[in-house]
């Protein structure tokens, strides 16, 4: 089945990049992805597979094929929501909707997998067990859609998980994997530290809310430098520090805004509970009155090291022309919902190296030129089509 | 002359008090007080006195009666400006310029000094010396109307100098005073944290003003606790810090204003050079480049101890029956510009109680509900008039 | 009475500096007395008083003197310690206890008073009310004679209280007084911090006592700079940060001690309440157990203004040529335990100045070389003579 | 030669231990190993080979075994110092000089060597290039041995080094690898702050060290949580804060000392440019002088990675049965010299489990009841055996 896979999908790989490049003309915002749900569901119209559409919180599709042999339960993910993001790469295919961008390579993520899936279709008598494809909205912007179709319970059924990533700063050709941690969870705190305003001439009147929010900000640094073990890898940022006023006016109250990442859940639950810790702490210290919201939203993306490990023995060994170099990459700073799929399934989450022809430095995901070797697509389609055969054996 | 004088006042009290009410139905903002100023000088119009106006940098005005006799040169000070306050006493006479008002007194300082001008003008053959009435604009805006006209050089030949300051929470009847630095001085300051923004993932990449500008505000702390004599008096209000942004984003820059105070110079300038040293710490300590604005503006009030003595002996020893009590009170917070005539002559500023009748609690100036007792009006011309006389001996 | 009285300590000047060498001769320690009480007891032997000896914790002696025409019953104080010095005085009565130094001028004060005591016994006949004399152990040192000697009920009867303090930095023949508050009061404090250690290369594995004493002692510099008003005064000074270890392992806990002043009750009781709430949020922000010993000792001495005021009056209006002059002086930095008597009864502390002759910079009290002009003896036997007698009138 | 060598190992795994037992009874401290390197001199006595004793700063050697044919030179270290630790370990062949122990396994690590050293040298004909045996002094106590030897010269020749650890944590069978960063670097830090001290009600007379000291502490912490990448590893430990004084005096000076550790020398520079700006920023801003020692000695450990690669392939593929599990570990927090040698050549310094037979629990390095499973001696042998065989092919 294998080769045949790789056959059908060389005969496709224009199609992936027409459908790549309509979707990149036409993006749409998370939780507002409504035509290319659309586009997505026609495209399934008329084969045979069952398809879910609206699932979780938003557009999600679901679409499962039922091999026609006994086997695993296997999960797909291609993401397809846009950024807000006005674009400035210099394509034919521009983005017509002024002001929102595929700039992190979900269009490119859509469309191998299509064809991919169309190509499974194809191949369902031959084909063990069952797979899942799903395609997910709105994975931009938290709480994100995997986590509600996870909890939809119609993926309950899943042996294994995987998704890529385009990657523009590795090489077209190039597959990078991570064993265990890959991308950082992250969780979004807001801190209202209440004091008392006065005159500046009276601070014994008052109850400087900058002071108490100051040493807060000052006190934090400490979960990052004494609680956690050097070998964590965990940021607290407050990004916002709202206390403008008058200058001689006490400030009665002052509003913290912050980002907290972390590779692992016990540094998550480390730093969560430590910030807690801290905002009693300066209760009780400055007499202050706090209100924290706290509020983790992707976890760490967690790849599962034996399956890690199958998939790229699997991807070193498969002797696909397309693939030149399969290598362990480190892990990355950003966050990515797949974490929820892993969080509850054995999963691999890896790379695929795209840097556009020609081009020395590469403008990263989210950037306004962001752009990709398009051949990419058809390395995506036929690494993930190796890991599925594989599986199969 | 003295008891001339006295009766002279008694005589007018019922035109101060109408004059005072004028003035408060059309109060003016300071360096705007371009009626109250013709108003005032119309008042002199026609009367045997050198009057000279816009005096300084704005509307002052100085009218120089001279004795007939030889003596010493006395200036006597009353400010005229307003406040952008909305009233919201109860009086017929309420502000009708909506949204400024005669919070502080200044409509009766201005009110007894013309009516005393005026008397002792009509004594002017018993008059010995000179006696130079200010009529002072902008008290309550730095940097004030009294720098300027001091350094109109328009007093220069001034011995002496005397204000007083109506003050609702002591008594009618009540003249207050105080040996030595009466008001403290106070300077502005406004220092900007310049780091470098950067992705909240990556605080290496950047350098976060927010934490810079934290450590600011918790290192200055030390100045008051630990650089300060105990029994010095000074304060530093941090009362804006502006570091809004986004969350997720380390602030490239915070913005931090403040007001210092301190009763005398050597205060002011122990903090002045100690937030300079600061300032250049933390561009070292981390990394940052800061812009600081530190304005110092009005002086510490200081009373020469001398003068006041006299001025407390002749009040005591005055027999009106008006002037109920003579005590020592205690320094006072808020900062006056009357600093700056007491910086180059020997200088007495002294208090006139004025609780409204009947009223238990009054309110401070600078209340929108702040009334006056108007009987205090005769105890504030006789109380001066007084201090004049006596110094004629 | 008064003239006789005033003659009387004339006669006596000799005897009271013989005195005063005497004890400087054999000093005594704080609460270790007991050859200067039995010294003090033998004087009145065979005087027609009263005398309890052993009063309180300590050496403490009350003499009382009762007159034969009904009055008030006054207590004169004077406090009769040294201090653990090695004395560097060029005097011909240096000494003689090597180590230990009259240098506070308590010699002084107890050879002044028994002479005026006596004089005062010679003058029952004459002599209003009663007066007891109270010879005071163990000023020097917390807790101090006098909060044990008021807890005797010895002196549940006074009327009114009395002290001085003979001040070098005055000169002599100057009496200084102060209406209200005039001594500091004082704390005294110690802080456990227990974390936990651990080699220093794991922070995660311990919890670093050192950061959080050093968050404590930069915290605690806000309750003086933000909580107290800026006419207050207060100091807190740790003056021992005790964590020495080893560089690389992680100190298990740190302990702080620490001196605290005040000069009145509401600012004593502002510091404590504010240091034990950041002992608990320190527990709270940075978990560490705190052990907190907080002991508030000497309060802040308080002068009864109205006493005050007539003590002033009596001196100034005495007509006594060794007095030159009376003035009011600022309140003192350091702490003295006539506090207690003050906290119970009407009490006036004043000040005998005494810089010794031809001496232009004195040296303080508890300096090896402080000296006092003899002189002053009669200055102050004479100050306190003429108070009681004023107090007959 | 890889097969005769490893039969030869096999025959003399006895010895090995006998070696590593009577290293074990006699441990030697830090540059004080006499005896030990006369007894390692002794081994190599009379055999065909060149022989280098007292290299570098110690009792170090290099034995020099030439291959018969042409090839590389190739670096094999093991070091041969013990610990100022009481021996608990319940073993026959305890320490016999009380107080220092073999608690690291540097006997094995000789023991192993000596016996490969010596096989090697009967298969000098079939050898190809040379061996560099490096007998190390002084592995323990900075600034340690290996620096030293590289300096010497006498290996600038190696074209790789090789060195083991016996690790007690991993099962005996087992060989850790680590590709790239492995070992901590490590640096020692003091820290004068000089104040001036005061009496404790009087702060401004003075310049509290307390404060600045404590101040310096907490600036610290944002170098590890704001100016390293949180994908780097590094730790600022204050391990002494000696501030000790008397309670109400403001202390005059502290001193701090520290423990730096970091694994890659990018993370080595921003460490200590960040110290040494912020003792300049605390200068600054307290004023006070600061005296720091700044003393970076143990480097981090880097593992070529090419090279790992190679040693790992080398010894997944041995085929020796001794050698159950070839694994990847993450990189440790302690330091090693051997980073010295890898500063300089490509480099791979490996792990050998020992975990005792029949222990669940083992002990740590460094524990006094450190011990290991003698026979991972042989593994050690065969490892560092079949590197040096796969070198030759």
């Amino acid at each position: 089945m294998k080769e045949q896979l790789m056959k059908m999908l060389d005969e496709r790989k224009d199609e992936m990049i027409q459908i790549r490049r309509y979707l990149h003309e036409y993006p749409e915002l998370s939780f507002k992805e409504e035509k290319t749900a659309q586009y997505i569901a026609d495209f399934y119209k008329g084969k045979d597979v069952d398809i879910q559409t609206n699932v979780g919180n938003g557009y999600g599709i679901i679409v499962t094929i039922k091999g026609a042999k006994p086997g695993k339960t296997i999960g797909l993910r291609a993401d397809f929501d846009a950024l807000p993001i006005v674009e400035e790469a210099d394509v034919p295919f521009k983005s017509k909707n002024e002001g929102v961008m595929h700039a992190c390579g979900h269009d490119g993520h859509t469309a191998y997998l299509l064809i991919l899936a169309d190509c499974l279709i194809q191949l369902k008598s031959e084909l063990s067990g069952t797979i899942k494809i799903i395609h997910q909205h709105a994975e931009e912007v938290p709480p994100g859609g995997a986590k509600s179709i996870v909890e939809s319970g119609l993926l309950d059924d899943l042996d294994e998980v995987f998704g890529i990533h385009l990657l523009p700063i590795a090489p077209a050709g190039m597959v990078g994997y991570n064993k265990g941690y890959a991308f950082n969870g992250r969780a979004y705190m807001k801190l209202k530290v209440q004091g008392r305003g006065g005159h500046g001439s009276s601070p014994h009147l008052a109850n400087d809310a900058i002071v108490a929010g100051a040493h807060f900000v000052t006190a934090i640094q400490t979960i990052i430098s004494r609680r956690l073990s050097p070998f964590s890898i965990g940021v607290i940022t407050i990004g916002s520090f709202d206390g403008a006023g008058i200058f001689n006016v006490i400030k009665d109250s002052v509003e913290l805004e912050g980002d907290i990442r972390y590779m692992t859940t016990e540094t998550k639950e480390i730093i969560e509970r430590e910030i807690i810790r801290m905002v009693k702490g300066l209760e009780e210290e400055f007499d202050v009155e706090c209100d924290l919201t706290y509020t983790p939203d992707y976890p760490p993306l967690y790849n599962n090291p034996e399956l890690t490990e199958k998939v790229a023995n699997a991807l070193k060994n498969a002797n696909v022309k397309e693939i030149t170099e399969v290598k362990e990459v480190p892990p990355m700073a950003p966050s990515e919902d797949f974490a929820y799929y892993a969080e509850k399934f054995p999963a691999c989450f890896f790379y695929i190296g795209c840097t556009p022809k020609g081009v020395e430095k590469p403008y990263f995901n989210h950037h306004p030129k962001f752009d990709i070797d398009e051949d990419s697509l058809l390395v995506a389609a036929k690494a993930v089509g190796q890991v599925v055969c594989s599986l199969q054996e």
